[in-house]
């Protein structure tokens, strides 16, 4: 695998994340099979669009299918569906699956590598973490806002030639991506921006980020929660640099006014990915013996703001 | 002031407390003087309601004005505006008063007697605490659920004569009537229950209290803030029996599906006591060096949550 120009790549949950990254990779010539379920139709009639801030990439004939039968052995499966989603992976991966095909996931939140590894072995399972500011603004087309930086990392052990392939065929593919030498660090740190900004996007009654930046609480609360997941990846055993926190606010300020995509799932009455960011973190940091109560009212309340959305 | 029938009463904020209490005073044949804005023409025209558990209360000759100039000066101010309007008081009150007025807050919170005491010279300041039930259903129909005690006592000192004087005068009216030692131990006291069941119905999305109690992560916050509250109290010197809280749980539990008043000034986009509920609460905790970490994030959040209603 180490060239992926020639090899099959499946991408499954064709929401923002997994149509953006997939397309950048297809427009750069990839061999990119999308599972999509609503957008379908629309994308074999038209192809797909992202809008990136520099410009418009169209992917006329994206490969699109409904099922992953349809689509059948791969060497690579991106998998972008939303964590709430996780119970339909059992089924929807076997078709898209050889011996060596290697599972990577672009999920938000903490526990979607040990699921993979649970259900389809560990060797197969790689992560990535996707920096981006990203909307599905209509079937097919995703509108790029800013950022798009990766970092990608085998869930056990340390980066192979496939690690580096991959980091590789996202950079052929204009993406600013990198080795994440642990993945389980990377995703700490990526949760000390989503469990504030997300959370409390929600929590204060949907409110844009730059609008809890604006005011006194809600920003003490970002830098308390900030505070706390910082501590609690301390006991795991991950450690980040200071001023991570104020590094968080300033590329928070350069946001604007942007809805997190919690909140946007919120807004549509989409199931938020409650367990994968605030549940999962809040147990790891129980167990792990840290002070997160913060982190758990939030987990609380939006457990019970969120539940009836599907 | 020994015999409170021979003595003038005014009323400022004439809304459910107000109205209910200073309605069954009128009705029991105390000269209570109703200050009413909204309400006033109706009142004039057909008088003022009760509607209890165990029948009507008519007062058909109620004393209604549209001024505190017309009421003239009082021999007693019993006030129950809402907090959020407390500017209002610093003209509302002048026009009543003489030298021996005295004023009786029976407002929510913390903070109110201090802002009167500040005005007006804290000589002349009492406080009540009701502990009811009661919506205003129409101009001038008060109705009323159940419960319904008071307890009353001096802002500063020990009680006096005037303050057995106001008990008697409530218990001759029919209410279950008391003094209060410390009132702000009372407050306190009260604030128990107010922050986590006033605060969560509004942070957990609109919600009555059995759902709190219903739902095993509001539930384990609600306890978390009474014992916030009761440090909190505490350390400002006032000891609440062990059990308390869950006697505040029982308590609860017996109301069913009940809105706090917060809760149904929030869904009505009425303006939330924000301020004298969990702001001062949390001002007054951490001057008191308690630590009230979730107190703030409610305070914090609620105070986002409500800043679009007038």
């Amino acid at each position: 695998m180490d060239d992926l120009k020639h090899l099959k790549i499946a991408v499954v949950g064709s929401g923002a994340v997994g149509s953006y990254y997939g397309g950048k990779l297809a427009a750069a010539g990839f061999d990119v099979n999308f599972l999509m379920r609503s957008d379908l139709a629309e994308v074999k009639r038209r192809g797909m669009t992202l809008c990136e801030p520099g410009g418009e990439i169209r992917i006329p004939d994206a490969h699109a299918y409904g099922s992953t039968g349809e689509i059948g052995p791969c060497d690579m499966v991106l998998i972008a569906l939303k964590t709430t989603s996780n119970g339909a992976l059992e089924t929807l991966i076997p078709p898209l699956i050889k011996p060596d095909t290697v599972l990577v996931t672009l999920q938000n939140g903490l526990g979607n590598e040990e699921f993979l590894a649970e259900l389809f072995g560990k060797e197969r399972v790689m992560g990535g973490l996707c920096f981006v500011c990203l909307n599905r603004v209509a079937p097919g087309v995703i509108e790029h806002y800013g950022h798009g930086a990766m970092a990608i990392g085998e869930f056990c052990g340390d980066p192979q030639p496939r690690t580096h392939a991959l980091v590789s065929a996202f950079k052929e593919a204009g993406i600013e991506a990198r080795i994440a030498g642990s993945l389980a660090r990377e995703r700490w740190r990526k949760l000390v921006w989503n469990v504030p900004f997300n959370g409390l996007s929600i929590a204060a009654g949907n409110v844009t980020v730059d609008v809890i930046l604006a005011d006194d609480g809600l920003r003490s609360l970002a830098r308390y929660l900030m505070e706390e997941i910082i501590g609690a990846a301390a006991k795991l055993g991950h450690d980040f640099p200071v001023g991570l926190i104020e590094q968080q606010i300033e590329l928070t300020l350069s946001m604007g006014a942007y809805k997190p995509s919690s909140l946007i799932d919120f807004i549509a009455g989409r199931a938020v990915e409650v367990e994968s960011i605030w549940g999962e973190a809040w147990r790891q940091a129980k167990k792990a013996g840290a002070s997160v109560d913060r982190l758990e009212m939030l987990y609380f309340l939006l457990r019970k703001l969120t539940e009836h959305a599907s």
